[in-house]
């Protein structure tokens, strides 16, 4: 048996294609001192990882052609050269498309065998729920009463956020693509609002479901949906920046808004990467654990069969074609 | 004797004229139960004025047609009813380009008779220099080693945000209109840097002064200067928003950045108005009035005789024909 691999064979110009990749075999490694060989069931796909095709400057190394593409899985110990692992170990926390990886022991994360299912740890008890958890408690701080309009609300950082300030007791509006991400953003999520941002009157739909303007916006995708939101800022709003997915596939980003209202509204905008503060996501696992076991703490999820696959389903999550956490299944 | 007052005319449209603007004058009237009048001798100029000639929707309420101007003074009690006030008492926070106003006591500050001059108290004692030591203490949070971008570096703001960062160990680099600006930001001020946004190599000559990028970026001017900063950001810098004279007789807001950068680089962004925290005042008061006496806190006043020159100072002010605070003396 070999080891498969998704490798970058050019970079993508505008939308990935599958031809921007190719699928390279070679021997399984065995793990050194130290080191855990994991069998990856799933990969997490996640908008970050279009920055990793470009050789924008960016917050991190981009990935160079013929390299592994990056991206994070989880999976099942086959071999371990540490003595914190065995084989069958539930873990997550290895990286890149590959059906068997290398991870230092250190970056592995032991996953309870008899708690939420494995891939939940990739989405919302991982990495998107962890980014909505500290956007939210680090720059949003909701609180009872305010207004909090979530971008994305059906995607893996959003479904959470807007369940997060819920939470708190703020009244949540979200905006998804579309009649069916909408209904579920309202009716499961328990969002006050959704506005579906192809409507035709983002803006007039927005302004009527924050009759008191917007105290909190989680930004995840940018562009109309930024420059609607902006004019409803109240003062002393705060802007949480996790992400701007719908310029991505974009060679030359848009101008975007002057920044007078910030000092006028007195507005609180940061960026944030969830890496940063690494501890917040055992912090948020122990926290929302029991909410994903009681089911009050909702998500969804889109998978797609096969590693081969991956690079189809990074387009489609770039062009908001998922629904909830984006994951490709490589193997049972 | 009448009282003089310059009454707003119409809207100035573009940079404010005087024929925007018109003098009435009155009888000089008494103070009330709790009120005190106030001889005017200096009135404070300043940028956000132009915001109160405009119609447009912003943090305060614009000043109506056939009103009198608004703007902070300095002057001289010459009756009071208000048991605290007596005629003679040196005080700041009297309202209006006027000869004489009726102010509330509580909006009133005696000042030390032989303390600081009386026109420090709207300069580098007041509110311009509040503004730089709120924004600076509650955003720019400046570290020994960092470095600080100031805009407006020789202005009544800047002047005093830079020296708080000197004091606080960084390297600072002033922004300024031309090279006798430059000349005193460096040699009095004791910036280590100061570029001259007109030299015609904007860019490149920030690029040059901040070898290490920028860790704070203090707010006052927008456009090209804030364009050429951005780039320069590190990651977890501060910008303090204080505003954007270069845009305040603009129609019509230009396009800003794209706000892609907030979130890789992690930036903190964030608005301030001095009134938001009253406090402020006070401890900037005591915290700088010694720095004043000994000298060690520099500024610089540009100061216009007569009451009726006032609009001309304030539309001097937004083309950054002054050098420091903006004065208008009233009488002696």
């Amino acid at each position: 048996m070999m080891r498969r691999s998704v490798v970058l064979r050019r970079r993508p110009s505008g939308e990935p294609r599958p031809e921007d990749f190719q699928i390279a075999e070679d021997a399984i490694p065995s793990p050194g001192a130290g080191e855990v060989l994991v069998r990856t069931r799933f990969l997490s796909i996640d908008p970050y990882m279009r920055g990793r095709l470009s050789d924008r400057a960016s917050y991190a190394t981009p990935v160079q052609v013929g390299e592994v593409m990056t991206g994070e899985g989880a999976g099942e110990v086959v071999a371990s050269g540490d003595p914190n692992f065995t084989p069958g170990d539930l873990v997550v926390g290895s990286r890149g498309w590959q059906s068997h990886s290398i991870s230092p022991a250190a970056a592995l994360t032991k996953v309870a065998p008899h708690g939420a299912p494995l891939q939940a740890y990739l989405g919302v008890l991982g990495m998107p729920g962890t980014t909505a958890y500290s956007g939210m408690t680090d720059i949003g701080r909701a609180k009872a009463g305010e207004t909090v309009v979530i971008s994305a609300a059906s995607g893996a950082v959003g479904s959470v956020a807007g369940q997060i300030a819920k939470r708190a007791g703020a009244r949540v509006v979200g905006v998804a693509g579309g009649p069916d991400k909408c209904l579920w953003v309202q009716e499961t999520l328990r969002f006050d609002e959704c506005v579906d941002h192809r409507s035709g009157n983002l803006h007039g739909d927005l302004a009527d479901a924050c009759p008191k303007g917007i105290d909190v916006y989680f930004e995840n995708v940018g562009g109309e949906v930024q420059a609607a939101v902006i004019p409803l800022l109240n003062p002393f709003s705060r802007m949480v920046m996790c992400g701007m997915v719908a310029q991505y596939n974009e060679a030359q980003f848009p101008a975007g808004p002057n920044l007078g209202f910030i000092v006028g509204k007195r507005v609180h905008i940061e960026g944030l990467i969830v890496s940063d503060k690494p501890e917040r996501f055992a912090e948020w696992r122990a926290l929302a654990g029991p909410w994903v076991a009681d089911g009050s703490l909702r998500y969804h999820e889109t998978v797609i069969d096969g590693l081969e696959n991956a690079p189809s389903a990074l387009a489609l999550l770039l062009r908001g074609g998922n629904f909830g956490k984006m994951l490709v299944r490589v193997a049972d």
